[in-house]
């Protein structure tokens, strides 16, 4: 528990005095504060959609739109991007459930799991945050009875992918072959590794379906890459590379196996902001 | 729950009669039951070091040395490089607290995170794996208030990794690019994607330290790679492919950083049993 911005500042928790991200483009951004002040913003506890800074007036109100260039925006996707948590603090505000009574209290550590823009209440574009709460740690509500593995204390997660039963028979289908480079990852005694990949997230917001025409079967990296917002696929299937503008191949298919192309369009503009293909 | 394993089978729960593994090599496992059967089985609620299968008279004492080959063993094998959850059933057993009082009950997913051989009490060879219980369900002990975000029925684990602070400095020093092939994963707007992996485990048994000196800068592929047993490092530093025994790259280091040789030899013979390098 703080007692004010200063309190947060001085303590090295949140280091802006007013600023509701602390971050920049370049180290990601580390901690943020959830006061209330944008009408946006979603509070579910253990996860929250959040609303980018800028785009408002002296007294709060959205008159022009956000932009993913400003820091601290920029820097919330670089730490969803390269997988930087993020000290979640909160402010006393009567109207959610799970801000604290009085001051500010530090919640824990989050991840982004996903950006995107939209048209906020006032009718201007504004950048929305997915945050997860990361599940090793003591739960927000007092209820831990379970002692927990000391050895959570360091490790980090688990790179593998537990996949639905639909993301296994995609990767079946390829015989764990990527469909953009066409690598089955080498692992343990001749066997191999692929990831079932979701064009469109099946988190909220986006809600997409666990089906085979939102699924791909990829190699880590383009399944990365696809999901950092490095990796675009037009209308025809061809895959492209952000940072180049690039095609990088023609997505291999299996018989009676394709993506809608709703799903292609929904990751390239709605998540990633690519209209111009 | 379940009256007997007659009842497990019926519900397709757990399929074999005897047997305490559910699984092939080429399907993997899909569910395993403890019965407090091998002295050497450690049950820890969240986690489990469960032992392989075979190498037991009749009467349950070990008069040989397991092996990676027998289909139950090589059925968890496959589950972990793939990442199948493995449903876990607990017999009765007044020595074992995670037990149920009668009866078996079926008590959710679990994920294969590591294996490796070792010497049972018995002093034969003895196959074990670590199963980690998956975090997005119910807990094991009824005290859930918080209700979950129904997008986690559904979703598959975030693929991004949340690094250490010893990580992420690593990551830092090779600017994001891989050790083993050089390639910095595009991301969104120029970002670039990497991660640091430890080379020994951090988790028990393994205990590997969260320090510079076990920890590489990989892309998603080759840390998949050297976490699945596909990938091994010499001595010299030189990276290994496991199918076909042929060198891949010579590590890239930059100054000041190196990787103990015994992490290196950790990972090939204490993990998985690749002495001859």
């Amino acid at each position: 528990m703080f007692i004010d911005r200063r309190d947060l500042h001085d303590h090295n928790v949140h280091r802006p005095l007013q600023a509701g991200i602390s971050g920049t483009r370049s180290e990601g951004a580390d901690s943020i504060c959830i006061s209330g002040g944008y009408v946006d913003d979603e509070d579910h506890g253990d996860f929250i959609i959040y609303t980018g800074h800028g785009g408002q007036d002296t007294d709060g109100t959205h008159v022009r739109d956000q932009s993913l260039e400003s820091p601290g925006n920029a820097g919330l996707l670089t730490s969803e991007v390269i997988g930087l948590p993020i000290r979640v603090i909160r402010k006393a505000d009567k109207s959610n459930p799970f801000a604290p009574a009085a001051g500010y209290r530090y919640d824990g550590l989050y991840l982004v799991t996903s950006s995107w823009m939209e048209t906020g209440r006032d009718g201007f574009q504004i950048a929305r945050f997915r945050l997860d709460r990361i599940y090793e740690q003591q739960v927000l509500e007092p209820a831990a009875q379970v002692v927990p593995d000391p050895a959570y204390a360091t490790t980090t997660v688990t790179r593998r992918i537990r996949d639905s039963v639909m993301a296994r028979e995609i990767k079946d289908l390829y015989g764990f072959h990527c469909q953009v480079c066409g690598l089955a990852v080498p692992a343990f005694d001749g066997r191999t590794y692929a990831e079932g990949a979701h064009v469109r997230p099946l988190g909220r917001p986006h809600l997409g379906h666990d089906v085979k025409t939102n699924l791909l079967c990829l190699c880590p990296n383009h399944h990365t890459q696809l999901d950092t917002g490095g990796l675009f696929i037009t209308d025809d299937a061809v895959a492209i590379d952000a940072s180049t503008r690039s095609a990088i191949a023609v997505l291999r298919w299996r018989k009676d196996h394709r993506v809608s192309v709703d799903n292609f369009r929904y990751q390239r503009e709605e998540l990633w902001s690519f209209p111009d293909m």
